[in-house]
């Protein structure tokens, strides 16, 4: 019927999760009932493409060339910690339990998705915590298999070149992904952070 | 940490369906992995909402004054089938047992959400099947009970002003929604419509 109308389903094709009926619902209703919305959010994908880039420090999503974190001067700089991503960062964040910077790996290794260290681009993760500030990596990927695997590699990576790695302790449930686990199982790990 | 994702995940929430958390996968998913998907999501949602409007005719979606079903001179312009979405006609169409034309109601009567005939437009239905040319209006309605309602409505309404109108036999299952019936039941109920 309307071209503009399969060109926006198809579109929404795009977004993960979203099956051939789901992108139909959204897109009737955005025209229907919200093109206000369907407006906004085509800015905010053209702003987001546009402007956003991985900051240079921690490689999160960030508008600027370090991100506000990275930048905030009351952070302990030898304190790293290493997570998935933003979201586990943001779950970390809410602990209150940790000061120091975080560098977020964007991903994980995995093998089976064709997902090796190369792509993680763990050489800037290396160039980042050999930089003679940071003492300690804290490494807080997930307790997955995915995520034990990530850890175990980065850990003989960055002790092979002297630093000094802990991980999580394991009050997070095994199997368990961060951004599902309640704050306080999360704070009590970071206290309990062991040598890796 | 990035203004422009969380203006992207504030809109991406006003998906029908969309969380919070799905919210913040869909713009990480975007921004790292399908920054060209997001580019043209951005396009088509500018585009649907610049060039989507109603069918003069038939009130669906689409990018002519007339959409191109309307504008089709071989359908059978004495027949009028009454649908609630554009989904429930394709639907129809796809039947193949029906070769008139359509009126999309773009929704359905349903006082506990604030929708009355006002809201509806059905004087833009009235107008339409009473243009001299249409005999038989086929309400396709669905058979739940805020469907039903409408189509009793729109029945009293146009035999007031001397139509014809017929129903959807009773083919389709009660409480059943058009767009999730199987072609098979809807072709019979088509077949075996009833004077309403
Ligand atoms: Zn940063
Ligand atoms: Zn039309």
């Amino acid at each position: 019927m309307s071209r503009s109308l399969d060109f926006l389903t198809e579109a929404l094709r795009r977004l993960p999760g979203v099956g051939p009926k789901s992108a139909q619902r959204m897109a009737f209703h955005l025209l229907q009932h919200d093109r206000e919305g369907a407006a906004m959010l085509s800015r905010a994908l053209y702003q987001a493409v546009d402007t956003v880039h991985h900051c240079a420090m921690c490689n999160t999503f960030a508008d600027t060339e370090v991100c506000e974190l990275c930048a905030d001067e009351s952070r302990d700089r030898t304190l790293l910690c290493v997570v998935e991503t933003p979201a586990d960062q943001m779950m970390i964040e809410q602990t209150l339990t940790y000061k120091g910077l975080y560098f977020v790996l964007m991903g994980r290794l995995s093998p089976l998705d064709g997902i090796g260290p190369r792509d993680l681009h763990l050489d800037k993760l290396i160039g980042r915590a050999a930089d003679g500030v940071v003492n300690e990596v804290v490494l807080a990927t997930n307790f997955t298999n995915e995520g034990e695997a990530t850890a175990h590699y980065i850990s003989e990576m960055l002790k092979a070149r002297g630093l000094k790695v802990s991980r999580l302790a394991r009050g997070v449930p095994v199997g368990g992904e961060l951004e599902y686990v309640d704050a306080g199982t999360i704070a009590r790990a970071m206290l309990d952070r062991r040598s890796a």
